[in-house]
Parts: structure tokens; sequence; C-alpha cells
């Protein structure tokens, strides 16, 4: 068995275990990445592709937004589509100025991946039977890699594996309190090189179902439909999505759109989960390891980037200011903000979307609420200040408000 | 039989028929109220007590305000006490100086009666087994009063008689869709001549279930407590409604109440409730008639008026100009406001009581929401401008944005 110590190890290369290790050798904090995928695994990985301004500047800030500043487009505003009518929501004009990126989650791993091997920061892929250990007294993780046998002693464990991940099952049931709704449908996404139909995302609301037209850059589309969660990928030609994803659109967009061949195409669930708290001695929870987001209003990668954000920080006064509060924070301050962005996901997903279970009336309210919304500048200006990012507190970033 | 002939026969003589009679009497049409229940009955039934400045407006221009003028008391914010604290609406500063009135569904109901009986205009209460007639070819209405049968003949019905009247029970099935949600708890409320226990309303949720403090005067309150809708009110002693009443408030407001006796108690269903459409013929339905809100938000009385404002101004238009426009616009017009109102109680019924049903994750994301509204200026003109009342097209009114 190898010995090795460090400061902070990180379970998980995903974004948040890759944006954590970044800022950690930014500020010099020794840590190792253990991940039980291979590297290319996690790099292929199609997630979300839009960042809140806050994200932007955390990458920014980790020195890892050379790719980013010049490949990701800004967006200022969202379309909303309507029984048939398309809404724009000025995202900048109702926020001061504020907007989004659309930037591929794979690209940003891709990048932070690169910044790593640059640095030289010690990672472990493939490592198999990963566990962590003692995290309320002296914590260490074991893992095994290539037949051999490792243990990492550390001060701190940052869980970032995952909805899937050993770190949050590793937690007593009595110290951990879970909530949960999960949708009864799934999203079916294609990827496919073909420009997108539209400069914006178009949120589609219809009588057959919700539907996103997105992207990832100006010749890569990314497209969603709503589609009962028992559906099967196999049932879903190129021709079928396409086909229907017309029958959702207006016809201005169904004329506009360049179909093509999918270069990926998956069914995923939707779900609303969050741990609390996010702190247990000395493991902390980030990103989808405590809370997942279904993909409406696109916050998972934001969320993920959030926890890092004041995670980092903890970290960083830890050892250099020699101070507890951070750490002492950290969950209230992350809570605080996931439920915010709880709340829109939901609310976004449950006014789109078409449940089997809504009443006449439930349909009419959402109508109504959707008139509303639309109609009213106060209206509009909620849905636009939680779709580029409610703020947060971190002292070093230079966008805090 | 003794036939009379009329221009508009208004079915009930609630605040909505009222209000449409000295509106039509204003502009020289003539017309009849025909009410089932007595005069003195009408005029001693508690409701509702808050009027959006479209509706004072309305009363002005009926000629009714002058009492309203002189004892109502204008309210420029409301209060909402979530988990023990004490947040304010500032509703004018976000409302561009727009608030509301208190003033008592009663006062409003006396001063119409006195009007009316000044003005000399025909009403027959206490009339028995009210039919409606023939109303998509040549209306008219029956009734029995003092053993005489009474036929009149008339362009036009106005249904103001309520939820459970006759004209909207009197339209074939095939011709009307209806939408309708129970809550599964009611409102037990307490009128007492004690000074209210802030200058301002108080909307409270708390663990207990919602309270509010509301008021008549600055000499009577009325106070509400959310209570399972099985209860009966014989189980609520005054000193009892008064004890959970406190269980519920924040500590200054507990040792600012006054008690006292009450004057009325009673316990009323929460109902949200829409017909489509609001025409039929030559008959249109107005009020609770055609919709019912649940009570949080203050919209019933308000709609009332808003359909009556639509109403007068159509059937003005068409004695006065010979134009169908109006009449033609009515139920759209209306359902468009009706739905936007609905959806406001619906979702402050929703966000501030206690349900059963609620799980973990529904309490949560109430609770997150509350934090959103309650922390944004966006948030909190969402609220403040539905509140207040939303903007609706009236040629004749000078409060018309």
């Amino acid at each position: 068995m190898e010995v090795l110590n460090t400061k902070v190890v990180i379970v998980g290369s995903g974004p948040a275990g890759l944006l954590l290790g970044q800022l950690l050798y930014k500020a010099g904090i020794d840590h190792i990445i253990i991940e039980q995928r291979s590297a290319d695994y996690v790099a292929a990985r199609i997630r979300a592709g839009i960042l809140e301004q806050v994200s932007v500047d955390l990458l920014e800030k980790a020195g890892v937004d050379k790719q980013l500043k010049e490949f990701g487009l800004p967006h200022t505003g969202i379309e909303i589509l309507v029984d048939g009518c398309k809404h724009r929501i000025d995202l900048s004009s109702l926020t001061q100025g504020k907007q989004v990126t659309v930037y591929g989650q794979t690209e940003v791993t891709k990048d932070l991946m690169q910044a790593r091997e640059e640095a030289e920061l010690t990672s472990f892929y493939e490592a198999n039977d990963v566990k962590v250990h003692d995290f309320y007294e002296k914590p260490y993780v074991t893992f095994n890699k290539d037949g051999k046998l490792y243990q990492v002693n550390c001060d701190f464990i940052a869980g970032c594996d995952g909805y899937h991940g050993i770190c949050r099952a590793s937690i007593p049931k009595e110290n951990i309190k879970t909530f949960e709704k999960v949708y009864p449908f799934g999203w079916l996404g294609v990827l496919a090189d073909v420009p997108p139909v539209s400069d914006e995302l178009i949120y589609v609301q219809s009588d057959r179902g919700f539907a996103l037209c997105s992207m990832r850059s100006t010749t890569r589309s990314r497209y969603y439909l709503q589609v009962p969660v028992t559906d099967k990928v196999e049932e879903w030609s190129d021709e079928k999505f396409w086909d229907e994803l017309k029958n959702r659109l207006d016809e201005e967009s169904k004329n506009n759109l360049v179909t093509g061949p999918s270069i990926e195409k998956s069914i995923a669930p939707l779900r609303s989960f969050v741990t609390e708290p996010m702190r247990f001695g000395k493991l902390f929870l980030a990103g989808d390891a405590a809370h997942i987001v279904p993909p409406t209003g696109a916050k998972g990668l934001n969320l993920a980037a959030s926890d890092i954000a004041y995670l980092s920080e903890a970290l960083i006064e830890f050892y250099l200011s020699n101070s507890e509060e951070g750490i002492n924070q950290y969950s209230e301050k992350c809570l605080k903000r996931v439920w915010k962005a709880e709340r829109f996901s939901w609310w976004m997903t449950h006014l789109l979307h078409r449940f089997e279970s809504d009443s006449d009336f439930d349909l009419k309210i959402k109508q109504a609420e959707l008139a509303y919304v639309l109609g009213s500048e106060a209206g509009q200006t909620t849905l636009a200040e939680n779709y580029v990012g409610l703020p947060y507190e971190i002292k070093s970033l230079k966008e805090a408000s």
C-alpha cells in the first residue's frame, strides 16, 4: 500500500472537482484528484451549455478562460414560444447589462483538464473502490489503481463525484436529510453539426409538450424534446425527432430549422434533489453530489460553480488566513443559493412542460401565469434575473452583486 | 300575471348588480333588479374589504363614493409575516403611487342601496322562483312575489346572482365550460369592534397555518385563521380563536393585539372557479356568478367591479352609440383579467397556506419562493402590481392603466 499526504482530496474530476483543483493550485494549496472513470470518459460527457456571468468570472479567476473568451457566445436574450407566439426576454436590459455565455460543459471540462495537465497536478483516473474514511475526525481516502492500494491522508475531502458518487453515500443516514422530486417525463436530446435555428435559445411551450432549441456554437446545435420517461432512445430515429421538433415550433422557426444526422442522442430523466447540510465534518459536498436541478433554466453547472466559489474561498481562507469562518458558513451560504435555483428550475419546468396530471384548471393557471409573466416588466425581470444568475457573496470575485 | 318591459333585467342585488344598476341609471338606461333575498339580508352579508383603485374610480363614476371617500382607509403597503419575520411590501412605491382602499363590502352595498332608493329605481326583493327564459332570442324573466306572478320582457339579462344563483344554472350544459379547484381548508373569520393590531394588513405564513390580520375601520378588526374545512364554527370559542391567532403571530403583533367579543364568526370554504364564456346570447354573467377566487389577495369584489365596468360600458355603447362591439368583446375582455386574478389568488393561497399534501420538497420550494419574492425588487413588484390590481381597458375611467 502506498500512503500519500495532501491538504485536500477532491473526489471526482467533473467541472466542479477540476475547477476546485485549479483554484486551490492558484492559491498554492496542495491537493489530489481521484476519479473512478477514465479521463476520456469524463471529457466526452455531454452536458449543459449556458454559463452565468459569475461562472465565467470564476473561470477567468482560475485562469482557464482563454478558449471561453474566444469561442463562447454571449447571449443577451432568450425567446419563449407560447402557443405559437414568440416572446423575447431581453436579459440584459432587464438586469442592468448582465448576460449569459453559451459554451459547452464539455469544453469547460477540456479546458480545465488541459490547464491541470500543463500545471502537472496529481490526478488518479480509473481509481477503483474509492472510499472516504473518518471525515468527522482525521479524514483519508483509499482506492485501488492498477492492482495497487493507495491511502491519501488529508485535512479535507471535497465530494465532487456527482449524484451517484460515493461521498454522499458514505454519510451516516442520521446526519443527512434529502429532498427530492422526480418528474414524469424526460428530455430527449440530439446534438447535430448544423447551424442553430436562431441566434438565441428558444424555450418552447406547446400542447405537444416542451422543446428547447439550444446550441453549443454557431455550427453545432443542441435540441431537446419532452418525452415520456418510459421512451427508449432507439424508438427515436433522427427523422422522427426532427419531425416532432417541427410539430412544436412556430412557422418561422420550422422554416429556418436545418436538420442533419445526430452525433449524440440520449434521454435524460428530470429530477430535483437537494442534500442538507452540505458539510459533514471535514467532508464537503459540491455540485451534483449535493443537488440536482432539472435542466430547464440551465442551472446545474452554474450551481456547481457557485458551490466551488464558496468552497475554494473557504479553504483558501483557512490555509492563508487561518480562519474557519468560510468553512463554517459553507453549507448555509450554498443552500441559500441552491434553493433559489431549485425553485427557479422547478418553476420553469412546471410552467413550460405538459404534465399528464394537470387538470383543466391547472392548465389555465399556467397559461395565465405565462401571459402575466411575459406581459409584465416585473414578471419578465423575475425570469431574467434568475436566468442570468442571482447574486452571490464572493469577496474575491469582481462581479459579486 | 303582471307583464313589465325594460331594457336590462339584473338578477341579484349584491354589489355587482347594484353597481351595474347605478351605472345604467346614470346613463339613462331603463332596468330592473330582481333579488331572491330580502334587502336586509343582502345588506348584512359580511364579505371582503379591500378595493383596488379602479374599483374606487368606478364607484366614483357611479356617484356613490361620498362615504367611501370619507371613511375608506387608503393603504400604501401590506405586511407579510414569514417564519416570525415581518416584510413590508410598499405597494405604492413599487407601482408608481397606486394604493388600495380598506372599505367593507357591506358598506359598498349599503351606499349603493341608498343611492338606488334615492333615485327611486325599481327593485323586487324577496322574489320567488326567479327564472330566466329564451336568452338566446327574446329574453324575459319570470318570478313570484307576494303570491303574484311577474314577467319582465327585456333586451338583456345580467346574471349577478352569485355562485349559487339561477342564471348560470340555466345555461345549457353544452354551451358552458367550468374550471374548478377546491382547497382542503377554510378561513375562520372573526369580526370584532377592537382597533386593528397594525395600521396595515398582515398576511401570516406560519407552521401552524395561514392567518390574516385585516380591518374594516380604525375601530373594527377582521381576523382570519386557516382551519380544516371540516371544523365547525361552534368548536371555536372567542378565546380559542384569539389564542390560536397569537400562536401564529410574531412577538410584536402578539403584544399589540387587542382582543374582544366577536360580533360575527364564520368559516368560509376556499374555492377557485371560472365559467367560460361569460356571455350566452343576451345573458351576461358577472361577478361570483361567473367566477370565484379564494379570498387571499382580496380579488373577489374587485373582479366583480371590473366585470361591471366592462358590462356597463358595453351596454351603454349599445344603447347610446348603437355599437355591439363591447357586447361581443365582453366575455373575452373579462376572462383575460379574470384568469390573471385567479392566478394571483391561487398563487397567494398556495404560497402562504399549509397544505397537508405538501412534501418536504414542496415546503422548501415555497420557502425559497417567499425568500426570493420578498428579497427581490422585481419579485415584490409582481406581488404589488397584482395586489393593487392589474390594468384594464375602460375608455370612460380616468385610471385606465
